[in-house]
């Protein structure tokens, strides 16, 4: 039973410094986060000088952050497969 | 049985080492959000401005995201290949 | 058999302290990332001005952003050198 | 051979340790990045104002550029050197 | 020979921790990099504003950016001799 035991905290102590990767992964959704509402806060003054091009701005609203949203799912596919496969 | 057991603890450790790695790699894409995120913002004030410019800004803005994505991409890579062949 | 098994290990081990050395490397694309969103950012300011000038200014784009795009690629080799050389 | 093994082992961790430090000096590419693309983002905004110029303001940039990405490539010739020499 | 292997570790063991300071030294190109990129965009600027005067822009723009190249330059320097000789 004390090997056992001891087994258990090795695999357990192994899937931790796992997951702290994991952890560091995800992190990359933090620029993302910044780069998104850089975005999101010009194209609010956009409209306010121009609401009759706020289509438009809204678009391009979208292209830029579904980019900056693949580079935050990029890090999130990698903390996925670090947990699950690695 | 000690011994394989031993063996499977260290073979564990070692490839989550590597796998932190992984989660430094994919950090990449950190600095691509913000970029991504500025040249959106960037160009959603250049649209209230100039409305009828927005299919050139578009096509600008596509332009530097593909290459802002693209150093995010070689983090993705990098990650991958560190976990699946590394 | 116990000797061999050992070594094994500390192969592994070493591998997995270069390999977060690639991790490192391929950070290099952090920088590069913010660089192409900042000069994106104002090619698009700059075609709002003066939307005739877009070729031009997309010219000036596309030959900064391959110089700041090789700066992520130096890291990028130097990393998958790190992984499958060093 | 037990004693070779150990030696060996010991080279093999001396040398990872080397290569970390080669990750970190391709980083200096991190600022040659960030650095071209203000460059080019001033570029872009001067080629608005004056578009006549822009042979002119290419060429500058072209020097700046230039003399930056001689920067990330001091930092990628060291982690060349520190991989293959050191 | 026990003796003298162990102390042939310790000498590589040293050796691997000075490259590391190599690595970090190499890094003074970051500031560089970034330096040289605000220089080259505000002489942009400039030149867009007095086209004529392009020829003393540059000169003044590579004055500068030799001097900024000359910091990177030292971190270079400091890296090779801590490589070769220290």
């Amino acid at each position: 039973m004390p090997r056992s035991h001891e087994k258990n905290f090795q695999e357990e102590t192994t899937m931790s410094i796992g997951i702290i990767a994991a952890g560091l992964a995800v992190l990359t959704g933090f620029g993302a986060g910044i780069g998104i509402g850089i975005a999101t806060g010009h194209a609010s003054d956009a409209i306010a000088r121009q609401p009759e091009a706020s289509g438009k701005i809204n678009s391009t609203l979208l292209l830029g952050c579904a980019m900056a949203e693949g580079t935050a799912i990029f890090g999130f596919i990698t903390a996925l497969i670090i947990i699950f496969v690695g």
